[in-house]
């Protein structure tokens, strides 16, 4: 794409370099910038800088403007109920439904050999140590897709917890091979709701 | 959509402030970006901030990053034939064509009385001015939409200019590669009417 000018050449390319936008998108958007909108731009450009300042939550590993994220520090938040997610998205997902009052943990990603993501690559040792360190614990949820990776993860945690750790899994709403962050609220609620133990589900 | 970071919740909101990118998106972009793709983010950033500075050709109205254009400066383009389009995409396009050699005037917008676009609101009169000025003017391209608002606009540009300037129209017809049978039939008729002798075509 040849473009007279440097400056709007570099802003598509930095705009094409976002995820699943390409030349032609990221030159419309650059072109509504210039286009009587440049406050939109300049705030983006503000925003995008201080993503710099975002944590990673020292418990569960969300996203925290704190060293402590606001979920693990809320008093009102069951601490002995933990839901076990692959990402962040997932965390937004399930806050959105507003069907959980637990904490959470974030496993950053799911066993996958053929990706080459090993249990150490994803924050599961964490997970065995907060579950280890919790005498109260009533039930870890795992709230992950139902994936090849996701039921391998889940086997594999479910290994390392002590046999009277209580597993549940949400239930069966979310359609196989789909994606959490996807799946409409009401779905995504019940089957916060309808979970059950983990073990019920393989054998059903 | 409740986030636990008001970093993230800005960025996100920075995010979605683009055209024709949602909350669901701008989340999965700004996501992407803090998963060790800060550099993305950040260069992006710096792109947008020097927006700012371009300007727009004192000339044809192309963007630029000095007072005029690569185009109107360049020692090798026919500044005697103006190729007159609506917008800075539309030169982007031809220019992509590598068909056109020639100079540009880029008008802004079309008229619109629907839009409340008037000819006051849009580069004519700069126009007019250039083709005045320009003694040894060759040719004037019209490389305008054929839509109402394109016939209205070369209509009443036409009108301003001396008799003997040389105005002409891109082809219209039915696109290389196209199916006869799927083209509309306001286009297929006027490719009849307006037929060319054969090897015309191809000799440009």
């Amino acid at each position: 794409m040849i473009i007279s000018s440097k400056i709007l050449q570099d802003a598509v390319d930095g705009i094409s370099n976002l995820p699943g936008i390409g030349k032609k998108t990221a030159l419309r958007i650059a072109l509504h910038l210039l286009n009587g909108n440049m406050e939109i731009g300049k705030n983006l450009a503000v925003n995008l800088t201080a993503l710099e300042n975002i944590k990673f939550c020292k418990k569960c590993h969300n996203i925290s403007d704190e060293d402590y994220c606001d979920i693990c520090t809320s008093k009102v938040r069951d601490k002995n109920t933990i839901c076990v997610v692959e990402n962040i998205r997932d965390i937004i997902a399930i806050e959105n439904t507003q069907q959980f009052n637990g904490v959470y943990h974030v496993l950053g990603g799911l066993i996958s050999p053929l990706e080459g993501v090993s249990p150490d690559d994803i924050n599961i040792q964490s997970l065995v140590e907060r579950i280890e360190d919790n005498t109260d614990l009533k039930e870890l949820i795992m709230a992950i897709s139902p994936t090849i990776e996701g039921e391998t993860t889940i086997f594999y945690i479910s290994n390392l917890l002590p046999e009277e750790t209580k597993i549940s899994m949400i239930s069966r709403g979310v359609s196989f091979g789909g994606e959490l962050e996807y799946a409409d609220e009401l779905t995504l609620g019940r089957s916060i709701l309808t979970r059950i133990p983990y073990g019920n589900a393989t054998a059903k």
